[in-house]
C-alpha cells in the first residue's frame, strides 16, 4: 500500500514510522529537500500548489492525505482524506466557527472583520478585551493580536491587515483541552481521552493525557458532531476551552496533532496508526490510554540525550531538524512518571531552549 | 550518533526503528541488496567477512554491533559490542555449555563428538534418546538430529558430518522459556520478564510474556552470571528449559532476539532501544511489562492486514520480505488481548502459512 502525504514535516515522519511496520510505503511532497519525512519515504521536492508534483504524489497511491493544512485546498488531489471540504473549513476561522454554531456547538463570540469600520462594529458587539485574528494561515500564535483598547485596535488592524480578519471574544477559561477523534471510511468512530495543553509564546509546550475525564463525554459529542457533518475520514483534532459554562470549541485541525503525540506510547493505538487505518479503510484500533502520559515539546534546541533517557518512562522523539528559536525539534513522552521526573524533564527542555547547560538536578533511578 | 550493524535483516530494521527517534542513524552490512533494514538506513552490500566492507561499516561509527551471529567472529570490527568473546562463545554450542558449567549453571548433559568413535562413547555416557548437533551455524532447527537408536546414530552422523558435533541429553522439560537481559557499558544490568516460547518445525511460533514469574529470579541470576563473566554490553537472550530440577540453559544469543519482540509494545522500553542504549553508553530504560503480551510470528506468508488489525490490541510488524516457506515475514503482538482473539490470530497465521484463505471466524469488537 502507498500513501501520499502533502507535507514532509515531523507529522509526516511519524505517520511513516507508524505505517512502515504495517507494510505501508510513503511518498511526501514538501518544498524543502531537508524535510524530516524524507528519511522514511520518497520525497518529492516541490510547492504545495504545484499541480504536476501533486499528480506525482497521488499517482498509484491507495490514499492521499496531508500533515499540514495551510496549502491551497483547491489544489488538493481528488479523493484526498480528510476530505477537501473539511480542509477548506479548517483553513478559515470564520467558516470553522460558523459551522460549530450551525451544529449547536458553543464557541467564543465572534464577528467578521473585513474593514476598519467593521472592526469598530465588532468591538462594540463583542466587547474588549478581544482577539483579532487573521481568518487564514495562523499557526503557533502567529496572525493574532490582543485588543484591549482603541490604540490596540488600530495597531492590530495595521499589523494583521493582510487578509480578512475575525474578532473573537477573549473568554475566561480554566484550561485548554483538546480531543483527538478518528472516523473510518465506513463511518466507524473512536475518541482518545482528552489532553490538557499548556502553551507559551503561542506554542504548545506540554500535553497531559488522559485529562479531565468529566469533560470526555461532552468533548466526544462535539467531535462526533463535527466528524459526521464533515463526512470526515481520518484523525481530527478539536481544541477546546474549558469554561464554567462547559466546553467551547476554539479551533479544528484536520490532521494528526501535536497534542496527540502522547498516543504513540500512551494509547493502545497511536493517532498516526489510526489516521492511516481510517484513510485506508481498515478497522480502527483501540484508543484507550495505557497509563498516564505527559508530552513535553522540545523547542529551539534539544537537551543532552543521556539526560533525557535517564528519566524513567521517558520516550524520546527527535525529528532530525536543525535547532532554531521557536522551532519544534522533538518531543518526549513520559508514561506513568513521577511529578519529580516530569519537573526534571520540563527543566531540561527549558534550559536547552534558553541555551543553558542542562540543570544539575537529576532523577534518582 | 551513528551505529554500524552487521546484518540487515528484521532485527536490524527494528533496531533502526527504535533508534531513529533518538537521533541515531544506521549503517548496515548485508550480502543482500534487498535486506529489510535498507529501508531505514544506509546499506553496504557485501559479505560478512569482507574486510573493506566491515571497515566502511565501522568508519566514524559511535558503536558497531550485529543482529546476526553466524559470521566469522575473527572478522568482527575492533570494539564490536556485544564483545567478540561473547560472540565467539555463542557460536560454539560446546564452548557455550562449558562456560555455563564453569559458572555453575545447569545444562543438559553433553559430550564433544569429533569422530564416529567419540559418538559411541558419548551415547554410552549420555544415553538415548539424545540430540546430535553441529557445534556451529545451527539456527531455526537446522543442523540437528534426534538419535533414538544405533540406526539414527549412523544417519545423523552422516547427515551432520560437516564439522565438530555435540551430543546433548534430551531433557524432559515442561516448557521453553527465555530471558532477555541487558548490560550497559558501566555494568548496569536489567532483565525483562520471562517469555514462554512455542516452537514448531524448529521455528519460534509464539512467545507469551511475562510468563513463569516463579522462575524469574533464577533466570535473572543465570543471565547476570553470564553477563558479568562475558563482560557483556548489549542485549543477551538466554533460552532455557523449565524442568522439575529447575531451569537449564539451552542456548545463548548475543543479540536482540525473536522471543523479545513483545517488548516493543509490551514493556516500558523495547529490547531494541535498550540494546542501543547499552552499546552507546546511555542509561538503560525500564524493562517492566506494561500488560500481558502474546507475540505471534508470521511464517511463510502473511494474513490479510485488515483481518489482523480487526483484532483488538494487535500490533503488526511486517518486515517487507518476500513470502517463502519457513521464512519469518513479520510478527504480531497482542497486548492484553482475550484468549479468543489470540486464538483467532494463531488461526490467521496458520492459514496464511498453509496458503489457505483467512478463516471466517473473526473477533467481535
Amino acid at each position: 500500500m502507498i500513501v501520499g502525504v502533502v507535507g514532509g514535516g515531523q507529522l509526516g515522519l511519524m505517520l511513516a514510522q507508524a505505517g512502515d511496520p504495517l507494510g505501508i510505503r510513503f511518498r511526501f511532497l514538501d518544498p524543502s529537500p531537508d524535510a524530516p519525512a524524507g528519511r522514511v519515504g520518497e520525497l518529492i521536492v516541490g510547492d504545495y500548489g504545484d499541480a504536476s508534483a501533486l499528480a506525482r504524489l497521488a499517482e498509484g497511491a491507495d490514499a492521499v492525505t496531508y500533515e499540514f493544512e495551510n496549502f491551497p485546498a483547491e489544489a488538493a488531489p481528488a479523493g484526498v482524506l480528510p476530505p477537501a471540504g473539511a480542509l477548506a473549513t479548517s483553513q478559515d476561522r470564520l467558516a470553522e466557527k460558523e459551522l460549530c454554531n450551525r451544529l449547536g456547538l458553543a464557541t467564543a463570540a465572534f464577528a467578521r472583520v473585513d474593514s476598519r469600520d467593521e472592526l469598530e462594529v465588532a468591538i462594540e458587539r463583542i466587547g474588549l478585551p478581544a482577539m483579532l485574528k487573521t481568518r487564514r494561515l495562523g499557526y503557533d500564535g502567529k496572525g493574532q493580536a490582543v485588543v484591549r483598547d482603541a490604540t490596540d485596535a488600530e495597531s492590530a488592524w495595521v499589523e494583521l491587515a493582510r487578509g480578512p480578519l475575525i474578532l473573537e471574544e477573549l473568554v475566561p477559561f480554566s484550561r485548554e483541552l483538546s480531543v483527538l477523534a478518528v472516523r473510518g471510511r465506513d463511518g466507524e468512530t473512536a475518541f482518545y481521552g482528552l489532553a490538557e495543553n499548556t502553551h507559551r509564546g503561542g506554542i504548545l509546550r506540554v500535553s497531559r493525557a488522559p485529562a479531565a475525564p468529566e469533560r470526555h463525554e461532552q468533548a466526544a459529542r462535539i467531535a462526533l458532531s463535527l466528524l459526521n457533518e464533515l463526512e470526515y475520514v481520518g484523525v481530527l483534532a478539536v481544541e477546546l476551552f474549558d469554561t464554567e459554562a462547559g466546553l467551547l470549541v476554539n479551533e479544528l485541525a484536520p490532521r494528526v496533532h501535536n497534542s496527540g503525540h502522547w498516543t504513540i506510547e500512551g494509547a493502545a493505538t497511536s493517532q498516526f496508526e489510526n489516521h492511516l487505518r481510517a484513510i485506508l479503510g481498515l478497522p480502527l484500533g483501540g484508543t484507550e490510554a495505557v497509563g498516564s502520559s505527559v508530552m513535553v515539546n522540545l523547542i529551539g534546541d534539544t537537551p543532552p540525550l543521556e539526560r533525557i533517557v535517564a528519566l524513567p518512562g521517558a520516550h524520546v522523539h527527535l525529528y532530525g531538524k536543525a535547532p532554531r528559536p521557536g522551532r519544534k525539534l522533538g518531543h518526549v513522552t513520559l508514561v506513568d512518571a513521577t511529578e519529580d521526573d516530569v519537573a526534571a524533564m520540563l527543566e531540561l527542555a527549558a534550559s536547552a531552549e534558553q541555551g543553558q547547560p542542562a540543570p544539575a538536578v537529576q532523577s534518582i533511578r
